[in-house]
């Protein structure tokens, strides 16, 4: 699948605001992919692809979430969480996508998960500072992200939980070992 | 084993600073038990003995760890917090002191655990709080600890996150862990 038809194929799937974000999500990821060398191809259909299930309702996500033995946890935790796993399963399901590479990146791109492939790192951090995000702590993730991928997915974990934990809400465990992951490699 | 004699034992096993430390942390955690209605006398001799193993090499602690059988994942993360469940087994083994209440708040001193018992609580924010304490933040949480114990071991346990995000190191998983089931317990 090329570019253009899968912006043709996510579009009616997104509200505007969204699409444009989804535009800078996926020309970043490709810039980081090139950087970095990761498959374009892949990091970019990833990243068209990855908020997909964005605006599906919560109790159909909730529904998927338990039906496909998803985990379960999942449901404690802000429901921002949700669309990423079930993304990558409607993406596979709705579009037939089956590449398991891009459907890692979609599933992992709101949580991380410890010991990401670079694909999911370029959707990952391309999701944190495309063109259109503005918030305190961004630009600096910007900068880093240019110099060394791991770093600046710590510093971008690090800015999620200090966000969460300032509005006293729970962290999921997948964020914290992630952050843990990267920190122990590059410590070690 | 009464105050006295408690501090005549655990004396020799502590610095002059620790001790005096270790005074500070007694008499604040015998306040907030008398505040919020755990067994003072307990409460008393778990924080007396709280830091029993603070000065024991790390050697000892790294085979205390994995000869009993404590989680080894203790290991991966920061010696500083070895000494607690090790200076709970040894509490056990060299002062005959049986009661699990009192050893589970020496063991769960530094990381927390989800579901604190009363005890542990008090001493768990009494050894952050204590007069001698002087860093950022720990205003803020003496002052909530005389409104809420649990709030009190949120904004603590932030600032303890914040503090080894800052510095890239890792965060123990129980540390998370125990934030989650504070902030999920009052937000639900």
């Amino acid at each position: 699948m090329n570019r253009s038809k899968a912006l043709e194929l996510v579009k009616p799937h997104l509200t505007e605001h969204r699409y444009v974000h989804t535009i800078g999500v996926t020309d970043t990821a490709v810039e980081l992919a090139g950087k970095y060398g990761a498959d374009i191809e892949k990091t970019e259909i990833a990243a068209i692809f990855h908020d997909y299930a964005k605006f599906r309702p919560k109790d159909e996500m909730r529904s998927i979430i338990i039906e496909q033995s998803m985990p379960e946890d999942l449901l404690e935790y802000s429901s921002e969480l949700w669309h990423a796993p079930v993304g990558a399963y409607l993406v596979k399901c709705e579009m037939g996508i089956t590449d398991e590479e891009i459907l890692g990146a979609i599933k992992y791109h709101t949580s991380g998960r410890p010991n990401m492939t670079l694909i999911e790192k370029c959707v990952f951090i391309a999701d944190y500072i495309e063109p259109g995000r503005a918030f305190p702590g961004v630009e600096e993730v910007r900068q880093m992200a240019q110099q060394d991928l791991d770093k600046a997915i710590a510093l971008s974990l690090r800015n999620t939980v200090q966000f969460l934990m300032k509005k006293n809400q729970p962290v999921y465990p997948a964020t914290f070992y992630t952050y843990n992951s990267i920190v122990k490699t590059h410590n070690s």
